[in-house]
């Protein structure tokens, strides 16, 4: 697997981001987890002046051989559909991305259909789909490791382009089954915390989903090595998402969570390089059941938007952008008490 | 008092406004509260392609009586200061409504200081801050009603304007007392748990305030005109934003809700009016003890940010705006699955 230089963030500047913070013209703390956000994204950039610059949403495609065992609402050929949407600017992440200037870059990291004479589609297509992992790991270790690789170069050429800030999204049917044995195995918690309704499951579909995914995880008792784990149960996307994270942590770039299945990505990078969390940042916490003790397993704080989501793309990542520059913003712009002339508190009171 | 004319928004076009979100391409509610909110500006606006035009900010400001108790962290002149702060865009309000395109105006309602020459501030002082109503009424009935009025002619200018959504925001040590006793006098909570730190009491300073709370509402125990309560208790601001609340609503415009001090104007406006709580988009819950409570009373869902605001000034109307008008791109701009020819759920799973 392609090797990455992750570092913490050097937390030595954490006194002068407080004061610069304590001295805005507000009650110390009044504006909440604004304040911890900038504070995070100070750390990152190592400067009292924080700045968001050309920032990305990279959107990873790609089918599931998992599908044929009937865990999903949705028909496999909707990833298809769905990206020739993105493709047509139609989908939700296209408006959100529009509205508050974020470019949108879409790539074809497996999916099950010939998706060709599409220029605006990055083309890294591992295959059509992963294999069963009922019955057959999803892919290999080397596949695994190339997909990590190609993730990486898409983060390498946005960050090239100047951008300090990317989200992660994806789309891809079934991947909330890849996503659930991932955090399954890679935090210990039992399989069913971590299984969730997906794109809308009734009650017995996902008792099925269950089962089936139980009877995947019992078919390989013995594999312990993270990289083997992301191969046998992983997706196209995830993997790739999973690099394009690594190499954003390595350009020391703000990482934007999305949810479930961008976070179990991120869960897995976080196996080889934990200093990986330092650079994000939590954008929301999903409807989907298992994202909330996947964030918790992660220490995952703050969670800027809790809004009941649960459409990947993400989504939430160009949602909560607004806010995060907003964060940035009062940092740079606000007046401080000194230059404003506003007293402080009351000394005696 | 000044007479308004607000009905409850007709709901008879909801089965259309579902029919539009449940044809747009994405699984079905998984944009979760963003559905909601786009539900209630459909209703408010009586279309299913709203729109919102002209956005802006009301930043009400006055002094109160009640802080010669010693009930605020900070001293009075703090609200004059940050005026001139809102006057000088070097306030978090002028941050947030700079970057998100929202036209800020500020109200001396009541200002403690003599505020001349300053054509960019609304003029309708009522005096130099509310009486001490811990030992007489804030402001007599006749001011009460003067200072409603006077509110309502704001939200008339920016509706002649062409705004049709409208947040509302505060500044004036002392009035996290004010809007406490209201809360109270309105919900019949116990007082203690209507009363929070403020701007950041410890323990026992917020004890104190609780004392000299409790203290001033037993000093008058017959009073149940609502009118009567919001001048007993009330402040300039809180009134003047009570009356530009109702005008508001009564121009069908979609009402921003901000934290403590704005959510117990509309509490306030909402006995007058019950029917005003259609236009309302409650735009977080403050870190302020009693808004959770408030907001569950006046059955204030969704509540868009939850990110430990507590510095009012309609910082959270400005936070959340970006979410609102997410809400209304993907309203009008998302493909349908018919027109973007994507398969809809599986009928036999």
């Amino acid at each position: 697997m392609k090797q990455f230089k992750i570092d913490n963030t050097d937390k030595r500047i954490i006194s002068q981001i407080q004061d610069k913070l304590n001295n805005k013209t507000k009650p110390i703390g009044s504006l909440g987890k604004l304040e911890n956000i900038v504070s995070r994204v100070c750390l990152i950039q190592q400067t009292l002046s924080p700045e968001l610059n050309n920032p990305h949403i990279l959107v990873f495609a790609a089918d599931h051989g998992i599908t044929q065992e009937n865990v999903s609402k949705y028909p496999s050929e909707v990833t298809h559909q769905m990206v020739l949407n993105f493709l047509q600017e139609g989908a939700a992440i296209n408006v959100f991305c529009r509205q508050n200037d974020i470019t949108l870059k879409v790539i074809d990291a497996g999916i099950n259909a010939d998706v060709y004479n599409t220029p605006k589609l990055i083309h890294q297509k591992m295959g059509k789909g992963t294999r069963n992992f009922a019955k057959e790991p999803a892919m290999t270790v080397d596949e695994c490791s190339l997909a990590i690789q190609l993730g990486a170069t898409v983060t390498q050429q946005i960050f090239q382009k100047g951008s300090n800030i990317v989200g992660f999204g994806e789309m891809g049917i079934g991947n909330t089954s890849s996503a659930a044995v991932l955090m399954h195995k890679f935090t210990n918690l039992p399989l069913n915390e971590c299984v969730g309704k997906g794109t809308g499951l009734d009650a017995e579909q996902m008792q099925h989903k269950l089962q089936v995914l139980q009877k995947a995880v019992n078919h390989y008792p013995d594999i312990k090595d993270p990289l083997e784990i992301v191969a046998t149960f992983g997706g196209f996307e995830i993997a790739q998402m999973c690099g394009a994270m690594l190499q954003a942590a390595e350009n020391k770039m703000c990482l934007l969570i999305d949810g479930f299945i961008a976070t179990a990505a991120l869960l897995s990078a976080s196996q080889f390089y934990p200093a990986i969390l330092d650079y994000c940042l939590f954008c929301h916490q999903s409807a989907e059941n298992g994202h909330k003790y996947m964030l918790h397993h992660l220490k995952a704080d703050p969670r800027i938007l809790n809004l009941d989501l649960r459409l990947g793309e993400g989504t939430g990542c160009a949602l909560a952008y607004p806010i995060i520059q907003s964060s940035v913003n009062f940092m740079n712009e606000m007046a401080s008490f000194q230059s404003a002339g506003v007293s402080t508190e009351k000394t005696d009171n």
